[in-house]
């Protein structure tokens, strides 16, 4: 059993399994590090260390595509149904609900709570659109170990901690706040915002540049 | 002008900013590095090595609020109105087009496109959904530099090249895939599959420690 995988490794795991299921779909038994690099855009040397933790070993022709997504499967857990609830169907909360590639890593919405009663009762994706109040009812009967907070800012620390009372030991957390939850809760803090102030700084920066650039002509 | 913040900086930028957006709302004129430190669960020496990097000083009451979120403001160019289309109107690309989340940063997604004619014609948000073939002629008359990816992964490499052809210089891509561009082209790769296998990998460990701990037992 590979133990405590680099965060960086984890997050790469992913793309590494789309690429090794395209190559499976179109026939290819094996594929080099090299290939691999190529395809995710970064060097070979990380290929192979990123492969070596999984305990995948290369052979003559490079690493056995089948074995080594069924390596990455078993570390994410792809295979395990993990059932989960939703909080806050606003857009964000319907385009997760709604979003097929989450089942690709086991992961099952079952239901979703809203506090506005016009949406209750909707059905999104696989999941009913149910009162906010039903839920730590629900978690305790159905055994649900993972909430996903889309819910604004304001009240995603409540939502957090009626979550964590009902049972609830791994959050991901879609709004932009930082949660505060016992040491035993798994937090994962996803932010859209953060990745579009990235985009925008380098491009204020560029346009800036080039004005600079522009003031230096005669 | 500051110029080349660390990236890690630069993400946490929108949160400072919603947090001090907030203090100013109940009035509050100065924050101190503490408070700050303790409301982004962050180290304290952390908060104050990021807002200097900005330029802002501290005082004997702390960092002035509404200076500190000018600064961001600039920083990030939330002012300056930055004009985008969207491709791929899925369950994504819908919520995107009707997240309110974006204008804070001066986002504005004018047109979305699609391939699917069914979809042509809907507006979403305030972005009307128009056929993929006039992106090229609307972005070169409309002057369009920032483009968002939210098709399939396997058409994303398409998208993008017509993107970099039509004139866009800065692309946000959805789709889990790494994209090749010319080396002008500003790229930001956002990738929610990535989010989660962080969460069921630590989930999965978790449940083979408890197991683990379980077999020891007499």
């Amino acid at each position: 059993m590979v133990h405590c995988l680099p965060a960086a490794t984890v997050s790469r795991l992913p793309l590494y399994h789309q690429i090794l299921k395209s190559l499976l779909d179109r026939g290819r038994d094996f594929v080099s590090s090299d290939t691999l690099a190529k395809l995710m855009s970064i060097d070979p040397s990380l290929v192979r260390k990123d492969l070596a933790s999984l305990g995948s070993g290369t052979q003559r022709l490079g690493y056995h595509v089948a074995t080594t997504m069924a390596s990455i499967e078993t570390i994410l857990g792809m295979r395990n149904t993990k059932e989960a609830f939703l909080v806050g169907v606003g857009s964000l909360g319907r385009a997760l609900l709604a979003y097929r590639g989450f089942c690709d890593y086991g992961l099952k919405i079952v239901a979703a709570f809203d506090t506005d009663n016009s949406k209750v009762g909707q059905t999104i994706g696989d999941a009913k659109v149910m009162a906010a109040e039903k839920l730590p009812g629900l978690a305790r009967r159905l055994g649900i170990r993972m909430g996903i907070i889309t819910v604004p800012a304001g009240v995603a620390q409540h939502v957090a901690e009626v979550m964590v009372e009902s049972g609830i030991t791994a959050i991901w957390n879609f709004a932009p706040v930082m949660l505060e939850v016992p040491e035993f809760v798994l937090i994962r803090n996803e932010n859209l915002a953060a990745g579009l102030a990235r985009l925008s700084y380098d491009y204020e920066q560029r346009l800036n540049n080039t004005k600079e650039g522009e003031g230096e002509q005669p």
